[in-house]
């Protein structure tokens, strides 16, 4: 048997609530510049602490050994579907980040405007980087004049400097399709295929080729950024969702857009408003009234990772783990504490590292250990385990499974 | 997507430099013999003791729970191919031991000679272990005479003591075939048979049969060694490079033929020379300056646990700690420590024990242990992990992944 499917099939129906709570690259590595500790161990966490108590620990592999995993694959991982199995396109992830509500089907593109010499040779790929507002004014230019192309519909939106995103929202459209970027200067816009030919993919190729034959005399007179390049073209996958997969009516509390796409991807319903973490963990609370599964995810860590800001990061910990109390006090039956991937100091990015778990319940056992990091998950009863069987661990401890066999 | 191929698509390039120390047969267990300690733990190893304060640890299931590996199976792995996936006949690994340059296609077999009664029974299957000299005299009766067959070309090489190689090398030729060694004294030499029936592998037995045709009267008047027998019949199968899987120019250090064979099936370049472990060592800090990746196999742990010399194992670990130094002084960006399997001591041979693993680089951060044993690493970060994504941890520590998905 298909083990998701034997999952599937022992859903028992229960009262109990499930929270899970990722503080973005939470993982970290020991090294000397940091006094050979990671953020973690160096940060003051009471109410980690006190649930590290009654929990089990763990570290857990993203995707597989040596993988650093994007924010996609990482928290499809943390969802309980296999990233390897479920793959979201580039140019979904992008549209989902810009706070498009995407629709199974729709197909997005990452956009950049660039420049173009007369006869059409890219010679700036980011168009000398252009200024958001420039980004934002080309962009109404383009949707104003451009809302379908036949029976498809074309929204355009614009994101940070050069940056844009283009879906496409259809009948019989599907990705993935080729870039029309060509990938280094000196050549022409690519021409975008199908990656795989079918109709849909035909046809989703031939609305681009048309988009394109209108909008680049729109922007003709534009400088510098007088054309732009298209990456990552791939649709929505339709995608089981929580309700479908868990039985769970769940709720996503994030800040930053692109997991709120994430979650919605999975059929979570987002809950808008927070703009601070304690916000978060709040409305968290609260939502577990109406939810039976919360997820919140805390951005700080990543972005202190990123920069490689050791005390950044130590402080985005304790501001997580101060406003954890507001969840812990709404007493869900299961809390879970984790990362999507890790994002060390010392590599200022995502890395492969299996980030360090915290699992919570009635009847997850105390592992001995008093706090809850890196080197103390080493010896956790959860061992390392990919990361895609987080939610199954959960349902277990929530007491959603029946037994396997008399 | 399958696993490799994503790992295929994630390659990035770079300058930095790979090392894997393999001391042979390395894991042990601790038994009240030998005071509850292994031979890592009794032995002095300034060396490891240095890398392990910035390096993870963990343990390698070689092949799959329970499974003793033998060096082919066990090298693949640790070189990241799946042993179960890619299998390479025993007649293979000798025939590349012996310095022969096989191809894709061509049929290898371990050969020894025997010494045979009048009506063709086997007495002794080692014929009294002749000495190296008879046996490359007997090898040369035998090549002189016999050089094709049909159109399969006949290559014969002599080996140590009674032992050679007959390879085959024709059209259309396959193996694995049954041995002829009938295992046991008081039998008649065995008919070659295919495993599985093709018109390939029915040419090579008829081949092999013919072989034996031409062979055996040729040695009738050598005393002891009247006979011969052939075992691990197979052909080279066709394996992906070092440098088309990994991007990696591959050197290879070992003492021992085996080794080097199974390093050159890979596409690893051998260094010859090289006679004791700090010449190995040597030769491997040379190799760095003109190869990303170099493969250093040190026998004498194996040596001394197949003897159940645990005094022997930890003299063998102290000499490849003292070179280890040299190789060190070149400052690979990542070196891995870890045996090919264990050879426990109280066991006398090859066994299913998970080695111990050392991983050092500038991200693999200090998991807090202060010398590199079986049961330090059991707590270490790495978990405990099949053999064959050794190779995936080293090459993201190597900074040669790109990040997976956004």
């Amino acid at each position: 048997m298909k083990l998701d499917q034997l999952y599937k099939s022992l859903l028992i129906p229960n009262t109990t609530k499930l929270a899970l709570v990722v503080l973005d690259g939470l993982g970290d590595i020991a090294v000397e510049e940091n006094g050979f500790k990671t953020p973690l161990e160096a940060a003051k966490t009471p109410n980690l602490d006190a649930l590290t108590k009654h929990a089990a620990l763990g570290r857990m592999t993203p995707v597989a050994p040596g993988i650093t995993p994007g924010s996609g694959p990482g928290h499809l991982g943390l969802f309980g579907y296999d990233p390897l199995e479920f793959e979201v396109g580039r140019g979904v992830i992008e549209a989902l980040g810009l706070g498009l509500d995407l629709q199974p089907g729709d197909v997005a593109a990452r956009a950049n405007f660039c420049t173009l010499a007369p006869k059409g040779i890219v010679t700036d790929r980011r168009a000398g980087r252009i200024d958001t507002k420039v980004c934002e004014a080309q962009v109404e230019i383009l949707q104003k004049k451009i809302k379908k192309i036949g029976d498809t519909q074309v929204i355009i939106k614009a994101g940070k400097g050069h940056r844009f995103v283009v879906l496409l929202r259809g009948k019989g459209l599907e990705g993935p399709l080729t870039d029309s970027d060509p990938h280094r200067e000196g050549l022409p816009i690519a021409t975008v295929k199908p990656v795989k030919k079918t109709a849909k993919s035909t046809k989703a190729a031939k609305v681009v080729a048309e988009f394109y034959k209108q909008a680049l005399p729109l922007l003709k007179n534009c400088k510098p950024a007088n054309g732009f390049l298209l990456r990552g073209i791939a649709h929505q996958p339709k995608i089981e969702t929580f309700e479908e997969r868990y039985g769970l009516k769940a709720a996503a509390i994030a800040i930053y857009p692109m997991y709120k796409g994430l979650a919605q991807l999975v059929g979570m319903k987002k809950i808008e408003g927070p703009q601070t973490v304690k916000e978060e963990f709040a409305a968290a609370a609260d939502a577990l009234k109406s939810f039976d599964y919360v997820f919140v995810h805390v951005k700080g860590t990543d972005m202190h990772g990123e920069d490689g800001n050791f005390a950044g990061k130590v402080a985005a910990i304790e501001e997580a783990d101060a406003a954890l109390g507001l969840l812990m006090a709404a007493q869900p039956a299961v809390i879970a504490v984790t990362g999507d991937h890790s994002t060390p100091c010392p590599i200022k990015g995502h890395s492969w590292h299996p980030q360090p778990v915290l699992l919570y319940s009635d009847y997850s056992g105390w592992d001995g250990m008093d706090r809850f990091t890196e080197r103390a998950a080493n010896h956790g009863s959860l061992g390392t385990f990919d990361a895609k069987f987080l939610m199954r661990l959960m349902q277990a401890n929530a007491k959603r499974f029946d037994k396997f066999g008399a």
